[in-house]
């Protein structure tokens, strides 16, 4: 692919001249259509070293009006980086609606860095350019547009450039030294032809294409982005328009769905009655708290993630759950997240963008009281997202989770359930009491109404999302000390099980 | 004050079970009052090795609603904490309003660190001690609440403790190994002593006092924490309140300022037309791009951060003059942030915590269209805050900037004045000028009634914030030339002013 392009093209400062004031006007008014439809793009610079990444980017960062871009400059991870799974730092700095962001060096530098040095690639068995297709699928899904640059230069240019100037002195939280780095961790010329071929060959997306500029002239490079850029935002923009036309002419088509619902395969058959007694309760619950504060340390050293999500009807003692299992635990090694609607900072990023801020270091524990399911269950059933919007997020959460697992998680994912029954006498007993009165709202009332269709959506979420290395337990809950005891248990049990497959693995290396 | 003690205070497990669920009821009640006020609170634990820290805030973390309170694990600072100044990482993880934050460890612990290694201490030549007072008072100022607990323990029962327990493999980003570097990073028994003796005396703050708590037994000191906790809170909502009410009356009371304005003594004397010639302008402008691009590879590497501040009247150029100042530079290492009102988040927050957030890490460039300033000028005479608040900020920011400057910060601030003719020319020119319209607003229109009034507020300002580290400069701007190429010259000479004293100290050193 890069050996069939002509290098030798360039462009005359009057042609230059000519140009470039128009294009940066145009640009300018797409970037106030995309603040006005709500939307965000990604725009990422990749290149041989001495291509001139950097200038380039900062051309398009003065073209662009600094309300609405972002530069975000790819460097070594960061220590808290290195904590979090491999895409972890790119959901962080994701664009909010509105925004261009402008990549200086992206995902791939460091896929190429990490292909390059064997040692690291060991930790990413999906192999970092299937997380960068991964990543971008979802974000054309959502409606974000990423374009993708490759600045190429020629051998003569690169060790010209390399020689001349200091254009590598910059690389973001290191104290100099980059350019001694960046020579031990990028291949040389030809090589790097080799592994750039490859990386176009498997991330050269429908929705996110490769764009090859030729960069022996930066006024050359500049003058095809820009005008590359213009037709991929025009064009971006009509489909967006498009699918929104097409979408609510669909929407008014439609027929109601029919009103009967199916019977539960999930929930239906099971008993949420389980008895246990008080003197029993006290001494499991006492062994178990005692166990999981040991495996904290346990899984603190081994460096694993440990996810644990509560869903469940309202009144079915999440609370009471998490409250249990966190009260022997170092509070320097948890958090309990409690997840609400999202704010209005957070309706401009991808659903779920937010949780992954939530996300536990290595080595720590995060607590989800209702999560990102929300997307398939609150949401769903309210009408606050479209229908294509939680169809899809089956596959992006199972996705996200598959991400996590590879990185050394353990996702135990819990609905507890209660029947119609239990959840009424629990809302009266709440409603008598004074001082836990605030506790129960219209809201919690009204969705009981909805118990038929949460009942539905409970259903296609857990046959849907319990895949093997995240599965769903389903937690009878009528009775609240089994359900503490049973969720701890559950937790302990995922920890052990994926610490034992740690020192299999250690064993086998050893071997 | 801390052999003044008696350790050997008990509580009986009686007791105890009998008054700790009121205790957590009641403090749950004020939880949701401090929700409704939108009020912050932020408790500190701090203690000797081994006196129950982590397990007191898991107490502490439980007893809390989830969805208002955030633990915060005070460790070594990370790489990204590292590149900033020393209080930064305590402002980005300052509670929002509703939110009680539990600090496992503080400021504290790190300065008790940093007195104890004295080689740290050279780089923070106010202390340590002294930045926690001015934060905890700016704090205060703004309303919120912070509570110091300290827990004591007698030697053995520390020494027995540091035997049992694995009660510090938990420090947050590292891989273990926390134990070891807490022995050589904190004090002794007896040293301790002394060195918390002085800590007291310097930080027993009036709105922030340190309470003392016998933690032999957790359950007295649990006890102990929510009582004082909850009489701290109590008192606290209740000055709020009258606070409010106060105010509201005075207000009303209060006779109107007399509408007649003083002569601008600052910008009154001052000629806005300084002549430049097209042809000296493209010249001299060459000169400082270059200039300011050699010396951004000269500050990058001498770790100084550099906070450039545009404010000046509605079409003063500022835009234009950012455009120019950093077209040569490396867009991995400046970032222009364009400052709007906050949003409905920012708002939860003290005034200038969205700003740290923006802040350069070392050897990094910030420049600010518009910025905190904001809080004298826009925020005071459109009423968007207070009067005694936008009367305190002139403190508050040079505080700040002091406190930056001290970090090896080079703070250049820019008024850029023109004249009302002059602003009504650009006004309509934009106006004439279709590709320029969107630039021109009904609140520009509305801003320029309001001349008489911002022309007090910069003349305050300017007289109440030039300080010697962060001088203001007017900058005459009816010629765009001439602005343009003055402010990048003034940004020129102040860092090599700044980059000439560090060299001056390296001799220093050497002797």
């Amino acid at each position: 692919m890069l050996e069939t392009f002509d290098l030798s093209v360039r462009i005359s400062s009057e042609s230059y001249d000519a140009i470039i004031d128009d294009l940066r006007v145009k640009l300018n008014e797409l970037q106030r259509q995309i603040q006005k439809q709500q939307r965000a793009v990604l725009i990422i610079i990749e290149g041989r070293r001495g291509s001139g990444i950097s200038p380039l980017v900062n051309k398009l960062y003065q073209a662009l009006d600094p309300r609405g871009v972002r530069v975000i400059a790819v460097g070594e991870p960061r220590d808290v980086e290195r904590a979090h799974s491999l895409m972890w730092r790119y959901w962080n700095q994701l664009p909010a609606s509105g925004v261009i962001a402008i990549f200086d060096r992206s995902w791939y530098s460091r896929a190429i860095a990490e292909q390059y040095n064997a040692k690291e690639m060991d930790s990413f068995p999906d192999g970092p350019l299937h997380a960068a297709v991964d990543f971008e699928t979802q974000l054309a899904a959502d409606g974000y547009l990423v374009i993708k640059f490759f600045l190429e230069i020629s051998e003569k240019e690169q060790e010209k450039r390399i020689r001349e100037k200091h254009w590598d002195v910059f690389a973001p939280g290191t104290k100099g030294g980059a350019e001694r780095r960046e020579k031990n961790s990028l291949p040389g010329y030809h090589e790097g032809t080799a592994l750039f071929e490859k990386m176009f060959m498997r991330t050269d997306l429908a929705s996110s294409p490769w764009s090859i500029l030729v960069a022996e002239q930066i006024k050359y490079a500049e003058v095809q982005a820009l005008k590359s850029i213009i037709s991929s935002i025009e064009l971006w923009l009509q489909r967006q328009r498009s699918f929104q036309e097409t979408y609510l002419i669909h929407k008014a088509e439609e027929e109601q769905p029919p009103s009967v619902l199916l019977e539960s395969t999930v929930l239906g058959n099971l008993d949420p009655d389980v008895p246990m007694d008080r003197s029993v309760y006290k001494e499991e619950m006492k062994r178990w708290q005692k166990k999981l504060a040991d495996l904290q340390i346990a899984f603190y050293k081994a460096r694993i993630q440990v996810f644990v999500v509560f869903e469940g009807w309202d009144a079915a003692g999440k609370g009471g759950c998490i409250v249990r299992l966190t009260s022997l635990l170092n509070p320097r090694g948890y958090v309990v997240e409690p997840v609400a609607a999202p704010n209005i900072v957070e309706n401009r990023y991808h659903y779920l963008w937010r949780f992954y801020k939530m996300f536990p270091e290595n080595g720590h524990m995060t607590v989800f009281d209702r999560s990102w399911y929300g997307r398939v269950l609150v949401e769903r059933v309210e009408g606050f997202c479209r229908e294509d919007e939680w169809k899809r997020a089956y596959y992006e959460i199972n996705q996200m989770e598959s991400l996590l697992y590879g990185n050394n998680a353990v996702i135990v994912k819990f609905w507890l359930h209660i029947d119609q029954d239990e959840q009424l006498r629990r809302f009266e007993a709440r409603q008598a009491d004074s001082k836990k009165q605030w506790k129960i709202t219209d809201e919690d009332w009204r969705n009981r109404e909805k118990w038929g269709q949460y009942l539905s959506a409970v259903d296609d979420m857990i046959h849907r999302t319990s895949t093997p290395h995240a599965l769903w337990t389903i937690v009878p809950a009528n009775n609240k000390y089994y359900a503490r005891v049973y969720t701890i248990k559950v937790i302990c049990e995922a920890i052990e099980a994926r610490l034992q497959a740690h020192k299999k693995e250690d064993r086998y290396k050893k071997k």
